[in-house]
């Protein structure tokens, strides 16, 4: 059994990775830590947990030194250390934070307000997004786990750039999250008489996911790409859905288009590109780790328009860490991810 | 015109109090009060308001000075000063808080952890249900406006215990009410992804609204009720529905009872006894004054089950407090309060 | 008191226009019609309607008698006759369904699958938003009330179209609706289970409403218009939030584009252009006549993002047939619409 | 592996039965069937399957002969023919459905309108609820799933009924369950935008699973016991919450009574008995099997107040069909149902 801890167990991917990785029959959850909660048992603070875990939340350090492989689901600026002692000491480090997703420094200082401080290390990182740097990551020590807005769009353009028959300038992202995206800390815009029966566009052109997604756009197209990018805040517990607006680089067959969509994600087990006339929806994805795409052209225009729906709590943020830590570990990659999503 | 203020204008009652007061055609609002907010415009704090009111938020004082008729809306402790002012200078007071619902002091040191701080007012004021106090509301200047579950209740149980039919003993309240009970601050009991998907019952037997229901209730029996009252926290913005068993004393066809209810409320603008075989429900009165009640019997056993519904923030609060401003000033007790609950 | 009716009353928008009309003071609402429930009471379809409303539904015929004013609330091509009956005994016709919207009539064909079978009356209408086409509306008798989804693109986009600063080419537009859109009738994707905690997009260009704002926003920028247009289903009763993508022709301030709409609204009675860095959302206008709108420029490029909400059953249907009402009449504008959105 | 197979996969139970058959390592879903859907691909119909199950639905005979366990979930009066067949081929049924839960044809007969069909084969089934009949179900070849209702408050009683520390007059039950309870079938109370912001009381005293519950509580209590039953519907997709009123019989401990309860419940896997100050409620046993019971009593009376949460659809339906499957076939009792409840 691999041992398998978590820094930041008591956030909102935290205790979805502990849901997880319980159901996972290859590893063994060996510490937890939480700055808030340090010394009280999880099944006190998250009751779902009841007869499923009694783990008490202890310190960082030591969910470092008693765990090979060690999730971290800190704010911004927290993991780059912890990442640091992992590689020195010859253990994973995958973390859900933004710490190692942006290569570029420059960026990373304009969005986040801070220069990096273990930039030697930035370099062994990989940006975690199986599908298109699988390799790279079966031999990393450090996995930038992506976002979980620019999952649900790098997946969902990602042919489109690779096989080169989109344009790449002008591409506009409407994206809508559910409430979990904004973890358990509690804000006015999450407070639920006022995010009920609304939906709010917010960060528009501001959010800290563009640069991530314009960074990993850019580098399937082989050229850098700008898009335009509003999210919106949904009052649903889970999910993303975005629907992406491009054109075509001259005309096309919709019947080629799908092939290409088909063909290109074939053997991937969590993509499902749908077929003509159905359309993607947060809905059959919810709890799952599966990412939904379909596509949708217009007859007399140049228009692709492609949806593609995630759970942003699977896929978008703890599935998709367990999935990295199944290809780093030469596990099946679908390993404690095979559940179904519930039909409602 | 009368003037009307607003102290503590910026919670949820004081907005939905402004909202109402709008629309009321023989009033005006002179000036609204916030702590928080003092020196903002409420349109910037609420905008929902944008076009319609425009006012800055002042102090305290400058409401009393400049109102006939002031609202307070206030967490307790706070509004007995204000009321003696207002009385001082011969002006109204209608409190949303719990300063004068409870009148037994020890009581209200029981359940609010302090004394009455101006124990010689108390006497002046009223409990400003209206279809029980109507003429003593009239003449008052300090009226103690319903908290949103006992109205729920006391308007339900109200004529069964008049015409005394029901057993006093072993009343049981299961209450469910809307999220914006709970006011603007934040929780995790209302953070969107905690509350969504859930029902959650919570201080049982333990909330603040217990010994009012009992003091009403025990006055509408001219004995003392003790009752089983257990609130719920419903996913919904709006509302209070109160299923409540009871038992007949002795044998009653259902008809008769039907015809008592009936008649008790015939002329009461803002109470609606539905017919044989509709049930009471939050969606028919949510946006309005109404409640609702629904009778059912069960053939076999002397069990009657009554059911209400309120908007928790209209009849449970700010549009109570209008039809007793309404009362008290001698205006058509519907005046302000005549819109009619939309369908969905 | 001018004296209207409804036929097709116990629809949603029907269910609407009840309520609204009877919280105006100058109207009395003479007659409903209903084809599922003739002879039954309104207020036993519609427990909401209770001591406000018990008039029977009766035949259409007897609505047009009994009416100076006549909405029609019907699935499409039952209006033609009606509207011709109408202007023959010269009363008002004010159509919420599809029939008088297109001025094409192949293009009514295309999309509605039948010819049109009054193509006299045709050009008699007009089309009934009241910021585009005020005094053409002042002295018409068939008024064709606009669809929901073109009232919150079409007041979005006016001032940008009319004062030709953005391009014409390649507008789109993300547009999110409330369920009750879809009214009455049921349907698996308006099922509980199914819609709840779900975003669908659905009839990805093939929406009717499409021909309908390609017709206004080409007729308000003096030259033909194509849009891509996504309508999504939210779980939210109310409202319609759209999310406008388009193009600057050349550099602008935004200072100055602010200026431009919040000058062209300024005498607009329920268009709120918002200030720089608010942003619309369906909260702040759900349950009143408002349209807010938002602008949103990047820096870096040349796109303006536009937001607009509003309520999809009142200024989306039934708050502005009344508010042509109020034109055709010459009331005030607002009479009747003056209600306040509620905070929450 | 054994084979299973489902008669009605196309309802609600029959989906979330794949849902679960589909993690179970033991069994291997052979056939399925529908009426409504005979010949069509399941993943077509429920799209979250995509990529998990591509089986046609079949006829019902086809599902017998190829399955060693046939679960049924069939309106009621379908499936004792069904039963009778696999009693034949010494096949277990395990019937989703009303058929076998009530032991007294009269009282069948009373509520369903109809007579058994299969008279004979009745005593040779076993009401599935493994907490009770444990034993009885090991060897019984038909096997009655409980409803969901009667699940959560056969579990919530029964220690206290068992050791006879309650009144077995009087006890008063009100439940409030999630949309999916009332199946895939439309209905107007669960069309979206008149379910959203409600809650319902319906059926009151009229429910189905009243006798069932009175039936089962009584062979608890080892009396005839008759209880108020009051369900609501709420405005969420899962679970169901009992908020349960009973008399202790003479004055009690509180820590003696969670001892009791504790004590009863200390081997079994899927009920959690809360801790003092602890609340049950739907978040925390959702898409799980678990039953969650919390107890609350008051100090001055003699009221004890149990709460208890269920999935209705796992629990309450599928999750203990599997339960009940693996007691059968002699699986751990956990086997497929392992999975923790989600935080959120």
């Amino acid at each position: 059994m691999v041992k398998v801890g978590i820094i930041g167990s008591t956030g909102y991917v935290g205790a979805e990775l502990i849901r997880l990785l319980l159901n996972h029959k290859k590893v063994e959850l060996s510490a937890i830590s939480s700055n808030s909660f340090e010394g009280q048992h999880i099944e006190n603070i998250y009751g779902n947990l009841k007869k499923a875990l009694s783990l008490k939340c202890t310190a960082a350090e030591e969910v470092v030194s008693s765990s090979d492989v060690i999730f971290t689901a800190l704010p911004h600026g927290l993991s780059e250390e912890i990442a640091e002692k992992c590689f020195q000491e010859n253990k994973v480090c995958i973390d859900l934070g933004a710490d190692f997703r942006l290569q570029d420094e420059n960026e990373y200082s304009k969005w986040y307000g801070k220069a990096f401080s273990k930039p030697h290390i930035h370099p062994l990182s990989v940006y975690g997004l199986p599908e298109l740097n699988r390799n790279k990551i079966k031999s990393s020590h450090i996995i930038a786990n992506p976002g979980c807005y620019p999952t649900s769009i790098e997946l969902a353009l990602m042919p489109a750039l690779k096989e080169k028959f989109i344009d790449t300038d002008g591409i506009i992202i409407d994206s809508k999250s559910g409430t979990t995206g904004a973890g358990r800390g509690l804000s006015q815009t999450t407070h639920f008489p006022e995010c009920n029966e609304n939906i709010l566009p917010y960060k528009i052109n501001e959010h800290r996911h563009l640069p991530e997604i314009q960074q990993i756009l850019s580098e399937m197209a082989g050229t850098c790409i700008k898009v335009t990018f509003v999210p919106h805040l949904l009052p649903v517990n889970r999910g993303i859905l975005s629907t992406i607006y491009c054109s075509l680089n001259g005309a096309q067959h919709a019947d080629k288009i799908y092939e290409i969509y088909k063909k290109y994600y074939e053997k991937e087990s969590f993509v499902r590109v749908l077929n003509v006339g159905e359309t993607a929806s947060i809905r059959n994805v919810k709890y799952s780790n599966f990412c939904d795409i379909s596509l949708h052209m217009q007859d007399e225009s140049n228009r692709l328009i492609i949806v593609s729906a995630i759970d942003n709590m699977v896929k978008g943020a703890a599935g998709q860490a367990i999935q990295n830590m199944n290809i780093v570990l030469g596990f099946d990659e679908k390993d404690g991810l095979e559940f179904i999503p519930p039909a409602f």
